[in-house]
This record gives C-alpha cells, structure tokens and sequence, in this order.
C-alpha cells in the first residue's frame, strides 16, 4: 500500500519550525510579518523543488498543484496554513500542509495519474492576525468590503499586511473560484485538545467546527487621583471589567456548556499606578456548535455587559469583532476518510472541533472535513504543542488515501 | 497689604499649559520626557526675565533664588513640580511652582529684604513616570542607590532620562542638602479632592500626607488554546487578576476606610482573542494616614492575592514598588499658614492629604506644610482639572505671605 515518505515530511516540520522560532519550542510567525513572508518563501522553494505547479492567489493562499490530464477537471484541494499565533507551536497549521504536499510528492513520484487535478494549499491568516481565515473565506467568495472594513487593528493594517505581498484588499476580493471548480477539502490538523490521546485512537473524523463569534468591548469610566477620590465615588472602568470577566465565565459554565469564552485581552488606559482607570478594552470570543444558541449565548453576555456598566456607573461600547457560522463536515468526505483510515488499520473515532479552521470556510463551497491527530496534553497556542512522528505519519497517510479515495471513483465508490 | 500680581501669574499658567498640551485642557508632560525639557526651558526663562538666580541640581531639581544679604542664612523653600502624569492637568503640581516664583518676584519687586533665602522650586519626577518624588527625596538625602535601582522600568530607562538633562544616578545622590540648610519648606497645591469645595473654604492646611505602597502582582497560568481547552481545565491568569480586584476592592471599602487603593493597570499577554491568557500583571496601589494600618493593608492584600492564585491554580509573584511614608506636618508651618490666611480673611481649615507630594520627602529633613486651594468637582489627573482664578489669587497670596511670616520673626514671632 502507498506510503508518505516521513522523514522527509519530518525533516520538512524541522526546516519550517525553524523560521520564527521563539527558541523554546515555540514560533510567531503572524499572517504577513517578516516570519511569515520568511515561512512563505520556504514554502515556495520545497513546491519548485517537488516539480509541482506553484500558485499564488490575490489572498496571498499558496499553493502546489498536480495537474490531471483533463485540464477542465474540478480540484481536490487539502491543505491548513502556515501562520501561527503569537508564541504558538510548531504543528498548528503547519502540519496541514506539510502533509497534503508531502502527499502531493508521493502521488507524483508514483506517477499516479488522477481524473482531477489535486492542490496543496496554504491558507492566508487563518489565526486572525488581521482577519481569521482570511485566504479560506477568499477563495469561497463569501468575504465582502465590509468584512475587510472589520479587520483588527482596521482596513489600514490590512492594506499595509497585503501590501508587503503586492496584494490589496481589490486582489482580495477577486481571489474567489467558482464553487464547481473544487471537487472537495480535507484538512490534516492536530486536534488541540485531548479527547484521541484519552481514548487512545489514531484518528478523528471532524463532523462538525463550532461556530465562533468575537467582540470588543469598552468599559469607560471616569479618570481621577488614585488617592483623592474616595473608592465609593470612583467610576473605574477596569472594576467593571473584572466583574464581567468573572460573571460571563460563571454564566457560560453554567448555562452552556460545552460552550465556551475567552477574554484574551485587557488593555487599561490611561494605565498608571496613580490614576484611576478610565478605559477598559476587553476581548471576547465565545464558541458553540449550535448558531441557535451562539445567539442566546450573545444575548446573555451582551446584556451581563449592560447591567455591570450601570452597576459601575460606566459607559459600554459593544462592538462585535467577527463571526464564524458552526459548520457541519460532507458525509461523502468523512466516508473516505474513514475509508482510507480503515485501510490503514487505524482507530478512528467522529468528534467535534472546537478550534476554528479554514475548513469552515471552504466548507460552505465545497464538501469539506478534516482529520484529526492526537497533540501531546491536548496542548496547542503554546511554544510545549508536541505531535509524535506516529501520529504525523498516521495524518498524512490518512490525506494520501482520502484524496486518492476521492479523485479515484474506482476506489471510493463516486465521486458524489 | 502685599498681593501677588494675578495677571502675570495666570498668564504663567496659560503658557506652560501649551507646553505639551493634548489639545483637550490636558497636558502630558512625563518627566525627563521632550515636554518636560520644552517646560523647564520655559521656566528658565521666566527665572531669568524676573532677576531670580537660576539654579539647577545634581537631581534636575529647578530653582529660583532671592538672595539673602547674609550669605550663610538658611534657606526657606517653596514649590512643586512641574512634570505630569499622562493625559492629566494643567494645575497639579505647575500650581505650586508658579506661584512660588511668583511670590519671589512680589518681593523682589518690593525690595522687600529678609534674614533668609527664598527659593522657588519644581522638583524632578513627582509623578513617578521613572521614581515618585525623585527630586525631593534626592534633595533630602532619603535616596540611595538601592532605591534608584526599583526606578520604574529598571535603572537603565532613569539613567536614559537622566541622560537627556546631563545628568546621571550619581548626581542625583549628590544632590543632598544638609538639614540646617533648610528653614521650612512651603507646598501650594490643588486639593484634588471634595471638601474645600463642599465647605465653601478657601484653604485647607495640610495636618498630614498619607503613606502611599505599590506593588506589582503577576499572576501565571498556561496559556492555551481558547476553544479547545475545556473552561474547567483552564488555568487563565486574568481570571485570577479580575477577582483579585474586586474582592481587593470590597475588602478595602468594608475595613480600611478612609483607606483607598487603586489598580492603575493590567497587562495580558499573550493577548490574543483566541488564546487562554497565560500572565495578567497588574499593578496595585494603597494609601492610609498611618504606618501601622498601611502593613495591615499590605498584609490582607498580599494574603488575598495568595489565596486567588491558588484558587485558580495560578502562579503568583508580588513584588513591592514604592514606599512612601505617612508624613505629618510641622506644627510651625501649619501657624505659619494659618496666620497668612486670617490676615488675608480666607476661610480655612486643616486636612489630611490622600495625594502624595513633595512636601512629605521634604517633612522628613525640614519643617514643611501644603495649602491646599479648592478644584472644580475634585477632579484631577485629568484634563478637566480646573482651579479658578479667584482660588489661584488666594493660594498664591497665603504662599507669599506665609514665606514672610516665616522669614520674618518680627511678624511670625521667631523662627521656630
């Protein structure tokens, strides 16, 4: 049975973790910082190395194309991204495409010749330095001038990140392909969380990504002498930003779980030791595989915000940040999937993901799912994320066979 | 009776308020920063143009001096400082300098001759941007090298700021003047407070400055990533930092009142939407009249700390800031004051100062008292920080003469 060659994909993960390291395990390389433009250049040479077709959309998405013979065949896509959160590990992403162009190389070194043409693709920043998922949402077309307004941090950054790839928000917008040009998406991911290693299976079958919704909100009091001011007199923002950061924690572990929240940032200004803070800027994410309940759980945390600002005697500016809908994984992609996985002989088990993925995007074009892999500790946005050499081969195989499952009728049985 | 000229002095006031001006009645002017170099030129000039003798100290402390005949006289001080804190205002500190030099002009103008030397000084670092009060600890010789060593943002950023004056932390400690030399030391300054405002009084005579501690408490989970990792398993520092501050906060307000404290800022990091915040520092400041209730505070405060850390299986470290004791007034000066004000017909009462000051650095060598005159609705720290006019007068008017009282036993009935 065909195999990935994993030590060269091995060797790839090491050569590729180098860039950005943080020198404890870790890297940042955030969407189109000098790391990443750095990991993308690295990426571009091992693609001409490979004799594949190298791609690179308005989105900045890079890719490495087997063509078929049939040049007006669909395209089977697998891939992740090369970005990473700030101090983040090594696997997040990386894995994803390292894997589907390792896969890519093997089809290729073993001449097999396909009815579709396949891509290896790298998503750009998918971690949401500017806009999460930005490259995936691209190529499915479903961005608009509006989302691109609503990049953090603003439009600017966003022009300025682009820019540093000669791309624009215009070149952005125009990267979206027909929805009958991808056949289907499969993304290798490990699983950040520890459900496989617990239950010691080899492999997950995603069948659905939560949906996630983010937000900003300004807590805004009134500055003053640390001293002076009486305490039951103050108007301090950041008193109202702990109480919700406590509550809306209480709320959801009692109201919706296994939703969950995340306030991953705090800024106070003016942020001296003596003044009384008059702003507190605090983040929020929340996340939940029903969108029927991401709106009770919205309504919830916006209104907790609402009473603790009049408790505070602050203002409150609630200024949503994005939205990503739950999205359900193509039972045609899970089955071959499991297909390749049993052929594999490994233990495969579905589950849920609680990690957003480009996978969420492509998925409202095209039939989508993804494959998890156990991560040491469920550990992951941290510099200790680990993912033994077993399981790296395990993944990769599992993308080898899906895809040549999906593009081989014969094998899998249709294509639909 | 001699009166300050209230023209010359508001102009004063309008000038050095352009001087790092945010454009919205406020004034950022950090010490040692660009601002504050453009606002102690300024003043030089205006020590220049009045004929006063221009000094400067091995701390950047800025002087104007009226000569006594007899050389070997002791010298009575008066001033504040000239330095801001972020986004603050246009009288906290400029008030006291301004109205010191203008009392010196009055009498010069006079020819008014008296057994000691006057001097008008602003004082370096008030505010603390590098070490609170650095200019008047430096000249009551209560620094060493030690204490310059905790300067906010590490020894290196005070020898940077000290650097741009010519200056280093060996001028600085040279800076000390005997105690003898020292008659008394005079601070005019907003109240920064309620009371005089809601007593209809013109002056409050300072009994005392209450001690002021700080700390930094960092508080040290495992980062992690925002939807994968189950609530329960998390170990998030800013949910350790946020009930920190609220139950700091109750706790405070049900023992220790008047007592207050302040947690002035809170830093996440790695302070990304999508990851579990692994260290919240966030800075604490206390304040209380006596030494004894301030290590009661301390204790409970840095108990509560332990006690939320281990709650939420946090690490914690605290590490003390800044320590500056309570510091009552002398009883002379406070006469002194008192004196003024009634021959001047001002109503007026003692109080206790929440606010730290130079004044409590100079108590500690030389006979010192502040006078306090009315802010608009207390603000301050604030660029809605408004003194009028008619309580500028009043203020400058009791500086003036409490100098004269004080240098002149034949009105004060003798020296102390």
């Amino acid at each position: 049975m065909m195999r990935i060659n994993i030590d060269r994909l091995m060797a790839d993960l090491d050569s590729l973790g180098r860039i950005g390291s943080t020198g404890d395990g870790g890297v940042t390389r955030l969407a189109f910082s000098v790391e990443d433009v750095a990991g993308r250049r690295w990426f571009c040479d091992r693609v001409r190395e490979a004799g594949l077709e190298l791609r690179q959309d308005g989105a900045g998405n890079l890719s490495a194309v087997l063509s078929s013979d049939d040049p007006g065949a669909p395209t089977l896509l697998a891939g992740s991204h090369l970005d990473t959160v700030p101090h983040g590990g090594r696997f997040d992403g990386s894995l994803g495409v390292l894997a589907a162009l390792e896969a890519l190389r093997t089809l290729k070194e073993r001449g097999v010749r396909l009815p579709v043409h396949l891509e290896a693709i790298s998503f750009s920043d998918e971690e949401g330095t500017l806009l999460g998922e930005l490259g995936s949402l691209a190529l499915a077309g479903t961005l608009t001038e509006q989302t691109l307004g609503q990049a953090r941090g603003g439009k600017g950054a966003l022009e300025e990140g682009l820019g540093r790839l000669g791309l624009s928000c215009e070149t952005v917008l125009a990267a979206s392909r027909p929805a009958k040009s991808i056949a289907a998406y499969v993304e290798l991911h490990i699983e950040q969380g520890c459900r496989l290693e617990q239950e010691s299976l080899d492999l997950g079958v995603v069948r659905s990504i939560v949906g996630i919704r983010s937000a900003r909100l300004r807590f805004k009091g009134l500055a003053g002498h640390a001293g002076t001011l009486p305490l039951a007199e103050r108007r301090d923002a950041l008193w109202g930003a702990a109480a919700m950061v406590s509550r809306a924690r209480d709320r959801v572990l009692e109201r919706f779980s296994p939703g969950v929240l995340n306030f991953g940032d705090l800024q106070v200004s003016p942020g001296a030791f003596n003044i009384v803070p008059e702003e507190a800027l605090l983040t929020l994410e929340f996340r939940h595989e029903s969108e029927e309940i991401l709106d009770s759980m919205q309504q919830e945390l916006f209104d907790l915000a609402r009473q603790v600002a009049q408790e505070y005697r602050l203002e409150l500016s609630l200024e949503p940040a994005s939205r990503c809908p739950a999205a359900p994984s193509s039972e045609w992609v899970m089955r071959a999937i499991e297909g390749a996985a049993d052929a594999l002989e490994l233990r495969h088990r579905r589950l849920l993901s609680f990690a957003g993925h480009d996978a969420q995007a492509i998925g409202v074009m095209a039939p989508s799912a993804m494959i998890f892999v156990p991560c040491v500790d469920g550990i992951s946005h941290n510099p200790r994320e680990l993912c033994h050499r077993q399981d790296i081969e395990n993944g990769a195989n599992a993308v080898l066979h899906t895809l040549h499952r999906l593009a081989a009728p014969s094998i899998a049985g249709g294509m639909g």
